[in-house]
């Protein structure tokens, strides 16, 4: 039997509260195999600390220290946006991938991430088998924006989604307490460029018939500022206030964002924010109602105190199958999470080939969507319940939550 | 002896996490003392529902409703933004006032707000005493600003507080893996017209050296771009990323607020927001640095789910002080809370006159902030820090905190 190869385990694309849970699933794992790989690195900063030959050596970590990613949020050994081209258009950045797999006997590759990260694992096992070399390259699923196909829910959505549901609950009761003489109108930002997915987790929140949020405003449909403000208006008159949710990827009738900030990101996403002042300004100049306004940006997605024990589990789970998967000889495959039953809830781990899933965004359904565009509907409903189930709280010290940083030390240097 | 008298407890100014429980302190003690205290009513709305006869029967509601306002976020009874005018330019306000407490026997009145609202219990007590109406009035301590005078602390502040260092602590590992290729700054505006309290809490989220937040901006000190801009350049150089906590009331040299609503409360306050993008635009352009923004704004205060165990009991202790104090005969008092010891933290509740805390703002002290204006002090640090002690979770049912929304019956209508 040869000696055993060595892995690299790498982080990719917005970090969220759960993404070291699959961390830990993945090193855990490996560590009980360690027959089969020997060392497991994480490479810094995602794909770019391959690039760069930034290897950390996760087996100068302990047992603890590992078992505690289960419960941090953010990317233990840093995350990156960074995309490889094209192998035609740029053929020296896989040799130099390959070189530094060569240099570290890489047998394994687990590359967690979205969309794009998932393009990026594709096109390195492609490579791979065109160069025989021997490669087993596993995605795991990551995105808070739950716009991976094929795998019921993308482990980080449940988290926000619950995030959002509990805030928004939150705060109903906070403007229902002000209205009569204050605040009527609340906007809530939340991220989601391209799918409504968060914004209608918030739909989560309302059990009862005018419970907030009264209208969620969704990218799958056109702003219309006049529908808009009728329904606020009409809201108040009913309900005395009016709890809005807003996506930040909202755009109008002609399909532009109705607002940007400008900058791009490294995959050419535009970066955007500020979709709740403009609304709010609209409140004010049409309705002349007293409005507060919140933007939960990279809250909603480091929020690890109110995670969904649900979507900690199965990011746990699916760090776990992508080492089992590699061990099994597999490769280009990521798992996906299967909802197994409804009512009550159970999943498993499943499989899917990165070749379907690379560069392909799962849209909210437009039957989750309530015919009047402004809210869920009950199939909606039923998709997104059971993924906020369950609290898994860290444990706390000091007042506050006990994350872990690890010591993060790269190859070929010497501890501090 | 002659009939027990009838109370009014009153919610007012903008609601917090935990006025609940105080609102739960002085109906639990009411009910155990219901020889003294017949009926408690809660006003709908604050002085509102007093002045306009929407008197909550709240002996209506189970025992266990009222135990879980302990854990229920905003204003169970509706809180107003409405501040009683001097009894000399409007004294027929007041003569309906205590006509609605003659015609429902109230021998006790409750008012839990801040300095605004303490300013009326004043009032009330005042007048009270001019018509020889005997009348135990008493305020309780409530905001989420920590402004008000004598009391160590203002109870609602330690929760938001705790959210605030949590928030940071998580959004802080965000950005540290996200830094190397995307994000390095991110701002978070928080509450805080007049004083940095609020903003100072952040603070408590640094535990090692360069540790997040690495800049907080306080309404105390005179906003500088420049060197602002400065010091966020050369934390981005020296830690790869950089985390800013700005109070919506920062003020630049001249002493104006750097952006404004420009819509009023029914105090003169101006309703503040937007700090967060207009100091996201200063960095990006004066350092082209890619940035990120969030708005806590009513989030932050409605938090329910992660509020400060010490916050809750305090809450919970002013509120059954304040009944006792009534019934020991005294008026025109507030219950305090008083810092027995530093370390171990231990407290009491005092008592203070209304005489003198209408109307005072405590500001931060000035040793509270560090000497470049961007920081807290160990002083500050160590004032903070017992205030979001502990956590005091809600019970979850369905994967939401379970709140309680009581019938609220008013007298004169008849149960839905």
């Amino acid at each position: 039997m040869s000696n055993p190869k060595n892995a690299i385990y790498a982080q990719s694309g917005g970090v969220t509260s759960v993404i070291n849970a699959s961390a830990c699933g993945v090193i855990e794992t490996a560590r009980r195999h360690s027959t089969q790989i020997h060392k497991l690195y994480a490479a810094k900063n995602g794909i770019l600390g391959v690039l760069g030959n930034e290897l950390i050596d996760t087996s100068l970590e302990s047992d603890a220290d590992i078992a505690a990613l289960k419960t941090t949020p953010g990317g233990a050994f840093g995350s990156c946006r960074y995309q490889l081209k094209d192998p035609t258009q740029n053929r020296a950045e896989y040799e130099k991938l390959f070189d530094i797999f060569k240099q570290h006997h890489i047998g394994y590759f687990f590359y967690n991430g979205g969309g794009d990260s998932q393009d990026t694992t594709f096109k390195i096992a492609t490579i791979a088998r065109e160069l025989n070399y021997p490669l087993q390259c596993i995605g795991i699923p990551k995105t808070i924006d739950n716009d991976l196909p094929f795998t019921d829910n993308s482990p980080g959505f449940g988290s926000v989604a619950k995030y959002i549901a509990v805030s928004i609950k939150e705060v109903g009761f906070d403007i229902a307490a002000m209205a009569a003489s204050s605040t009527k109108v609340f906007i809530l930002e939340v991220m989601g460029r391209h799918a409504g997915w968060i914004a209608a987790a918030s739909g989560l929140a309302a059990t009862e018939k005018g419970d907030p949020p009264h209208i969620i405003l969704f990218p799958e449909i056109a702003f219309n500022p006049d529908l808009f403000c009728a329904r606020v208006k009409e809201t108040v008159e009913k309900y005395g206030f009016c709890v809005v949710v807003a996506a930040e990827g909202i755009k109008n009738e002609n399909g532009k964002y109705i607002t940007e900030q400008g900058m791009t990101d490294a995959f050419g996403h535009q970066q955007l924010g500020g979709v709740a002042p403009l609304l709010a300004g609209l409140v004010k100049s049409k309705l002349g109602l007293k409005y507060h306004w919140a933007v939960s940006d990279y809250l909603q997605r480091s929020a690890r105190h109110i995670a969904s024990k649900v979507d900690v589990e199965q990011a746990y789970a699916v760090g776990v199958k992508a080492v089992e998967l590699a061990l099994a000889g597999e490769t280009g495959v990521m798992p996906i999470i299967v909802r197994k039953n409804q009512t009550p809830y159970e999943w498993k781990i499943g499989t899917a080939s990165l070749e379907k899933i690379a560069n392909q965004e799962k849209k909210m359904p437009m039957d989750y969507i309530s015919e009047d565009g402004f809210g869920i509907t009950k199939a909606c409903w039923d998709y997104i319940f059971p993924l906020i189930q369950g609290e898994d709280y860290p444990t706390y010290e000091n007042g506050l939550p006990k994350y872990v940083k690890l010591k993060n030390i790269c190859v070929g240097t010497s501890p501090a």
